[in-house]
């Protein structure tokens, strides 16, 4: 496509936040037609951009606004290749949608574990290139975790063929960690065998009130050790979280009885089902209230009461933007440190910007905060909003002395690039250039995304 | 040391099959120790053998017989830094025995799964540089999966501190899985974060007859899924090699009371306890008797009686030296192709060579195969093992058809290195030289291992 209003989808991310523009948005239907395209762009050193769903929000996908990169798109490459029932295992193209893949493996009574907001857009290989992370982390790992074998076009158009489904395999090393999470800077994700997992049978889903972070943590390690490591979802959620859902969001409900400064969304998964499984999760949310973990918990009677949950959980994301300017941090610590990172960062964007509404939620199970900062309540958006670099350096500076992630898992694209020589030791960001340089040593690849 | 006779046990593998020469070997204390002994060899351009617990059986920690490499070894580095029991991980120098590390972290009540039978002798170093494997893989992953932070000292002498224990973390190329399974060619591991889990506290083991390893695979497959993933350990064993192991292994017992020519080592982990656990472990093992997926089975009733299972696996490994000469292999493909394969590798090995005993078992779980070849009954063994590099070709063959791997476990070092060309596609060769140039480009580390 060369015409502009075909191009449009492609050159923007739908937040907004991230335009470019490009000579044409090319669309290949099989591997050999990326090895082509990449062959003819690289005779002509003309760089290219991989683009999957473009839901990443940190613009790894969206060229820049010179126009010189050709966008190339994988969603014409949407062939579940195989299920492998006996090998739990599934080969598809790099531009299935992750709904289309769920379902297939579900139809095949085995579980793709990967779940996330973006599910019924994102694609596989843009959650293999940016190593997605999502809801059952937990339990199963990032995406990286979930990669059997990877095939690749490189940056000189030859196809690197590991579409292996091998669980062991120690000849040399191992190529296919290199290119996922590399966001298109190293080659171009064209297909991948992913691991499948025995469908759970039985979940039992909590809201359970919590006074603090620390014993929310505290909870989570318990809980991993009385249920046999079967939570599979661990999300801490403010008040200030919680208010603004039931504030915003049509159909938002909180089924706690009484306030809470906060609260977690836990949910535990079996393979059987049982009785039993229940009654553990009740007698170990009895100790925890005995130990003052918990203060209350509503455990959930019915599929539908745990949707209403997650519906609480998802609503907000949603709610955010009705309360005026958000400064989103997605970060990480060790999970042992979370409450103490909660309360320094908090403490510093206080003292940097008094009234500022922190608004705090995440995947706290793998030290993965969302630690969003909403304007303070009358402030002028737009004043607080270009404060924005600011205020992620109040929040990094905390991160980075604490060892933490400044980009837990929607990875660095154009948005943290610069970051990327601040938050480094000089020795990493040495082995990140010679790494790019080895293998696209003209740098066509998605130039400008996550290394500077 | 520099005399022959303190440095001997550096310079040999435990088996005989490697051995060399060396000016030195040194034994640093600490990781900055490292660091200044790898800038003296390499301001003198020697080059340097890292060597752990030099258990790996395919040489790659023993230097050659031209005596220019120096022996680096980790083993007076084995403190446990840090065990976090809120984050489930622990913190340990390189040179830890697994032994030690496990039983700290049981001292923790946390679990370190890495289980393999040179666990009272391999170093944690080690482990991660060989991406060792072992009895737990199916449940916990390969050494690969359980590290969630490295230290490393680059070939430049230089230190990576990337000591970090974090689940997710997009910033950047992954580097850790560079270095792991590396083999030492990259620089050297002198510290770790791993990951713990709950400590099972239910486990139910069994002896269950096969008809054949297809039967045994869709048993697996069912299993997984009727036990919600708890199957931790799956080992297939021929009936050759349990004749081997009863014959010649002083309290090796079979519990079975009838022939036959397969069967499996079953485990079953919960972490919690649980009547049902087992009710549902014999329920699913009783559909599979009415499908005639299995034909006889011993559920243990004790922990000495599943040690003694246990004791009948391990006895394998001893008892095959005891029938002459053997060709190892140490192979893998899908898990749902075991069947195949070992059909295909049978009629390939017995057509090159007539009377020759398939002594099969493995972790069929991980699709790895121990695909171990005794002499025929009578012959010459000298004459048996100068076919070995024949022999292994014809396994190797079947193996690469198949796109499976010749070395799921052990890795390369200086026993498979000259496969590499052969096996590796010439995309995947370069990729792997272009990391090496990119990493070590002096070519000072472990040279000669894993790349020729």
């Amino acid at each position: 496509m060369t015409d502009d209003g075909d191009m449009a989808p492609y050159l923007a991310e739908w937040r907004g936040r991230f335009k470019g523009k490009a000579p044409a948005v090319v669309r290949p239907a099989s591997t050999e037609e990326v090895a082509e395209v990449v062959r003819i762009c690289r005779a002509a050193q003309i760089p290219l951009v991989p683009q999957g769903g473009n839901t990443s929000l940190v613009g790894g996908s969206i060229p820049y606004e010179e126009g010189r990169e050709i966008v190339l798109s994988l969603s014409r490459m949407n062939k579940i290749r195989h299920i492998d029932t006996l090998d739990y295992s599934m080969t598809v193209d790099a531009g299935v949608v992750l709904k289309t893949a769920q379902q297939a493996a579900a139809d095949a009574d085995r579980l793709l574990p990967m779940s996330l907001g973006a599910e019924g857009t994102c694609q596989i290989g843009g959650l293999i290139s940016t190593n997605a992370g999502g809801m059952a982390v937990l339990r199963y790992g990032v995406m990286r975790d979930l990669v059997l074998g990877l095939e690749v076009v490189l940056p000189d158009g030859r196809i690197w063929n590991g579409l292996r489904s091998l669980r062991k395999n120690n000849t040399g090393y191992d190529l296919k960690h290199l290119f996922i999470g590399a966001e298109g800077t190293l080659g171009i994700v064209t297909g991948a065998v992913l691991k499948l997992f025995p469908r759970p049978r039985q979940v039992e889903t909590a809201l359970v009130a919590v006074p603090s972070p620390a014993a929310a943590i505290e909870l989570l390690a318990r809980l991993r050790s009385a249920s046999g490591d079967a939570v599979t979802a661990f999300e801490l959620m403010s008040d200030v979280c919680i208010n603004f859902a039931l504030k915003h969001v049509t159909g938002a409900v909180n089924p706690l009885s009484s306030p809470t400064p906060w609260c977690v969304l836990v949910e535990l998964s079996a393979g059987t089902r049982s009785d039993s499984f229940r009654e553990s999760f009740e007698e170990a949310l009895g100790a925890a209230f005995e130990d003052e973990l918990a203060t209350d918990a509503v455990l959930c009677e019915s599929e539908s009461q745990a949707g209403q949950l997650w519906l609480l959980r998802e609503a907000i994301v949603e709610a955010q933007k009705f309360e005026g300017g958000s400064i989103k941090n997605d970060v990480s610590v060790a999970v042992s440190r979370v409450a103490e990172f909660i309360e320094r960062a908090v403490a510093a964007v206080e003292a940097a910007c008094p009234g500022i509404r922190p608004t705090i939620f995440g995947h706290v199970g793998d030290g993965n905060i969302h630690f969003n900062l909403s304007q303070p309540e009358g402030a002028d958006t737009a004043a607080y909003l270009a404060r924005w670099d600011e205020i992620c350096d109040v929040v990094n500076d905390v991160i980075l002395d604490m060892d933490g992630s400044i980009s837990a898992e929607h990875g660095v694209g154009r948005f943290k690039k610069d970051e990327m020589p601040k938050i480094k030791s000089a020795v990493e960001f040495d082995l990140l250039k010679r790494i790019k340089a080895a293998i696209d040593p003209e740098g066509l690849c998605n130039p400008g995304k996550m290394l500077p």
